[in-house]
């Protein structure tokens, strides 16, 4: 049997658009950068762009497409975001309906696709740099946090801003500030070190998506801006329809995360 | 006489209100951040968010307003800037028509303000190292020359590329990559390095827009994306009515120049 990690970025969407991949794409394709999805339609497009454009740190967007078109032309030309996620959720008023593997028969002509990074393109080099990432030891989700922190509003997009959390030594986390801070286009630097509560997160067990993680004696909570906001803050709103990748099934493009560092 | 240069940022503001400042911004507030201005209608506003989202390097928004809002939020909530830039030109169907002082009468409900990072904010760290800079010590404005790098298409938007040139010691060009590669959202590292032939430049002594600077023996030109890009691709597309500052008049923000540098 061929190793998937090691298979090219297009070779493994043809195998996902054949639905012989329809789960999470966690450690596929190793070293290229992986992407969320939220695809709304035309007349809310302004603002969410508008949205994440005003909230890079929890938005950072990898590509936007043309409205109607389904081709992510900056970071995976020839890919088809209609098919080539391994599981799509749709929402209709903000209200959960379905789950599928295709949404060929859900687009329309004036829909938008959002494609937005994530924080493994920041966590293969903070492995690489030696620091270890707890819920990846742990073999879970990482966990995430809502806080206070209000992103800033734009349109009829509002709602606080949704962090990751990774505990580690101080040393490590100083590191850590160091390696993120050369991914601006992938959350960046840290927004918060250390006592949870400055930024309204009571408690650490309990978070709001995710799982929990053991935080050992010494370590200090590092919290990241979390590419779970803006599709939180897009739910809110209640749009007609709004269609998102499933939890962890991620699109997988043709950028190198390496290419998202400015140094 | 106070001194100009040392006045807050909201000071100089209500000077240039007062039309008691009508000419270029350079040395102003210094320490704070300078901003581009191009206002389109909302129909088109989507589509240039777009291009700017594309083409971060060339197109580094600083902040755009809600439709109709004339309040630049996020760098200066207070600021007007239908009246807080010194000079303004505008252009209808592609072709200038005006220079105004106050845009006021030229405003309408649809309108959005796109304010766009500049040089200046990358100028002050490479002096404070110790790299001069040409077109500061020859006291013109810096040389731009239109390239054969295309744009990213957004919709009805598209052109080349234009850059700004400082020549500088191998020495210098290298700490000036370090540098500006602290301020990705301020234009970042530079494009391109020495042979100017290779970004279709031929000849360094006739500047596309801003005035020709000495090279000195064993200096290489250094070229990085410029703020121009966006004006000139705006115009290209003959918008019915287009809105931006007069060349060298620009807005100071609240923001210093360092909030900018990710590192």
């Amino acid at each position: 049997m061929r190793d998937v990690a090691l298979l090219e970025p297009k070779e493994i969407r043809a195998l996902i658009r054949k639905q012989e991949i329809t789960g999470p794409t966690a450690g596929l394709s190793k070293g290229y950068t992986q992407a969320n999805l939220a695809i709304l339609k035309k007349e809310h497009a302004f603002d969410f762009l508008l949205f994440c454009q005003r909230n890079t740190k929890q938005c950072p967007l990898l590509d936007v497409t043309e409205p109607g078109s389904f081709r992510p032309a900056l970071i995976a030309k020839d890919a088809d975001i209609r098919t080539d996620f391994p599981k799509y959720r749709i929402y209709r008023d903000g209200v959960f309906s379905e789950e599928v593997t295709d949404i060929t028969n859900f687009w329309e002509d004036d829909m938008v696709a959002f494609l937005i990074g994530c924080s493994f393109t920041f966590e293969r080099p903070l492995l690489e740099s030696g620091i270890p990432i707890r819920h990846i030891e742990e073999n879970c989700n990482v966990p995430m946090y809502k806080t206070n922190i209000p992103c800033v509003k734009a349109g009829i997009f509002e709602g606080p801003t949704v962090v990751s959390m990774r505990p580690m030594s101080s040393a490590d986390a100083i590191r850590a500030v160091q390696i993120t801070s050369r991914f601006p286009a992938v959350h960046g630097a840290p927004l918060h070190i250390g006592d949870p509560s400055q930024i309204g997160i009571y408690d650490l067990s309990t978070p709001d998506f995710g799982d929990a993680v053991t935080i050992k004696a010494g370590e200090v909570p590092v919290f990241w801006a979390c590419g779970v906001t803006p599709q939180a803050v897009a739910m809110e709103s209640k749009p007609s329809i709004m269609i998102t990748h499933a939890p962890g099934c991620m699109f997988i493009s043709d950028v190198k995360d390496k290419a998202y560092s400015v140094l």
